[in-house]
């Protein structure tokens, strides 16, 4: 089987590096050998570590009749489009890590696909793989529910405020330093990144059909030590979590936050840059997989076993339930109907009825409180810092008494909201 | 497609049950509708919350031509060796979850399959797909090694031993009350479950040919709170683990034994009846996978995945590197060539010179002591207690110095060792 490596950067020139250090492997697991054959880089000059010839001339690359499969690791998300559909046409398959690409084109994608392999392993979570387990390891399962920690660089960050107690912008420098943060981490931390993951994985399980603008996504730059200092004294972990959640009326909750999680749940020890994701079936009840969520190796394995997959013919099922009417495509739920339960923090004058005012705005909104704190004060300080924790209530409701209560004077900063996922 | 269930119990009963619960989801996912059409059971009578046909005649069954797919979940080893063998030879697929049969007739039965769909994702850590995820998801990974928690009882008793203080035999009770432990659980707390899981694994990654008995297995009987208070001092949890490790010339080095491992482990956090796999791979580094061992549905979960994938016509590799010459049938390393690091605990006379005496005998048998940990005593006591953990070493020295110590006439009680797994 013969491939083409369109992209040989960190993760492109792992999977050609693999590919020939563990050739006999894949040859006993695929039944036939896998052969790179050729690398498509911009830049023909640069030195890349790879044995394989190199050319920057897209055509006579795609339009090679030799080649049996086609690596996508461009980057990007319209010209690798343009670039796929044109190899998925001409009935090559094709394999590719490109998230971005897949949360807006995967179903057209699909479509063009038919019956020519198109695997995306690498995807969602790196080297875990995630999308194997869901598509035909849980595949007896009707899936409640699936909460991923997919954001490495995001982990990190608040791990390090967790454990170190670093502030955030000290957290997320020292990302930078150690290169687990673009120059510009927005993409990351806003949590836009795992926005794209989620949508691949909630397609599989739910059939969804949704952009990323179609979904709640917040991410965690505004997460103080204060937080870190509540979460703490009742034995919680803030995590950035993607949610996928069956709903009622044939309707998915989808949503990418950071969330307050229970110490004692399994999710809240994935540290560092390594990715989480815990799914629950109906069968099976709750399963969780852990590992590298990125890297030039761990995604370059997830790649090469959608190679081996094809090559041995392995039938994947579709994204989302093709041949089940009852479910095919669910709705995405509108965010304000989404329910949790919910904590915040709030930054008040120390004055004198302010705890009356605050909790009859609460009550008022359909909100009962679970918990409450309020932070010890130095003498000098004009100010208190208070937290609540809500039981389960509807997000529109929260919104709206967030809304009452900043217009209230005695608040001296933006209440800050985070979602509990128990 | 039509399936018969041999052996209508508490898995059994569930498959047929979740096929008819979720028939839409299977009919999605399997591209044809998956039918339990009979049940073999001893006693027909017996009330088995089931919809389907009971029959007591095996031989009807198995000679029935409409039946495409037989799931073999009757228990014990060679009546149904004899069943599947028949099945397999008659070229109608087989599923199962019966870990001792694999454990001492898969390369048998495998060869006897041949091209004839043979399914057992079931048989190793219930409802986690850890055998899909070593055969296919990992496929590009040369295996370097699996550390697997793999045994529900086991894990129960030790959390409750470490979390809740519970002496051996109480915890055991407690197990059995629950239902997690049988009423003679030496099978599970002797480690002999553990053990036939482990090999139906290093088949899988090392195409090891062997039977329990060729391994090193020890059980979790003789752990006492004093272990547990040392594995507290030093920040170390006691867990059952099944190890398959590569080592040099073609070797595999396999073994099932407690273990102190690190509380930063992600394999420590596996409590309860919960099973977990940590699978260390060349190019994706580590993995974890988690989830219930047992139980009905998550292992018919496991079941149905099986029968999903023969519906669907996914090709699983056989077990081993059945095509890679360099590999094929690793050895089992000879338990005595084991190194790894140790710790054990010495009940002594208080007297002057037995420290002495022992780091001398250490010494004399190539031991380096890593810690040591003398146990403050009451007035009172004529005796103490010694703990020490070594650096890494090698078994037959270990086992060396054990002999000598024991023939001590210092020596109060037969010592006893725990290997440490970093």
């Amino acid at each position: 089987m013969k491939v083409a490596i369109l992209g040989v950067g960190t993760v492109g020139s792992e999977v050609a590096n693999i590919l020939i250090k563990n050739k006999d492997i894949i040859l006993a697991r695929a039944g036939v050998s896998i052969e790179p054959v050729i690398g498509l880089v911009r830049d023909t000059s640069k030195k890349r570590g790879v044995q394989i010839p190199l050319s920057s001339d897209a055509r006579s690359i795609i339009e090679r009749d030799d080649i049996d499969v086609f690596v996508e690791l461009m980057g990007g998300v319209e010209k690798p489009y343009e670039v796929v559909s044109e190899i998925l046409k001409r009935k090559k398959a094709v394999v590719t890590a490109n998230k971005a690409l897949l949360a807006y084109h995967r179903y057209k994608l699909q479509a063009l696909a038919g019956d020519t392999p198109f695997g995306f392993e690498a995807s969602v979570a790196g080297g875990i793989p995630i999308i194997k387990t869901l598509r035909e390891g849980l595949s007896a399962n009707r899936i409640e529910k699936i909460i991923g920690i997919v954001n490495g660089t995001s982990n990190f960050i608040l791990t390090n405020m967790m454990q170190k107690n670093e502030k955030f912008e000290d957290a997320l420098k020292r990302a930078q330093e150690l290169g687990y943060a673009e120059a510009d981490p927005s993409f990351d931390i806003g949590g836009f990144d795992a926005a794209h993951k989620l949508l691949i994985l909630a397609s599989i399980a739910y059939g969804v059909h949704g952009d990323p603008e179609d979904i709640l996504i917040e991410g965690i730059e505004e997460i103080t030590q204060e937080d870190i200092y509540f979460a703490r004294e009742f034995d919680f972990i803030i995590k950035l979590l993607a949610v996928a959640k069956r709903a009622c009326d044939n309707k998915v909750e989808l949503r990418v936050h950071p969330a307050l999680i229970s110490k004692d749940q399994m999710l809240s020890k994935v540290d560092g840059v390594m990715n989480g994701v815990s799914i629950y079936g109906d069968c099976v009840g709750e399963s969780m997989y852990y590992g590298p969520g990125a890297g030039g190796s761990a995604t370059a394995s997830a790649v090469i076993s959608d190679l081996i997959d094809i090559a041995r013919d392995n039938k994947n099922p579709m994204l989302g339930y093709k041949i089940l009417p009852s479910e095919n495509f669910m709705q995405i739920l509108p965010s304000e109907q989404i329910r949790t339960k919910y904590y915040f923090r709030l930054r008040v004058r120390d004055e004198k009825g302010v705890l009356a005012k605050l909790t009859n705005i609460m009550s008022l909104n359909d909100l009962s409180i679970d918990s409450f704190l309020q932070k010890p004060k130095l003498k000098t300080d004009e100010e208190v810092t208070l937290f609540f924790t809500t039981h389960t209530c509807c997000e529109k409701d929260i919104k709206r008494a967030i809304s009452v209560i900043s217009g209230e004077n005695f608040i001296t900063q933006k209440p800050f909201m985070i979602r509990i996922e128990s």
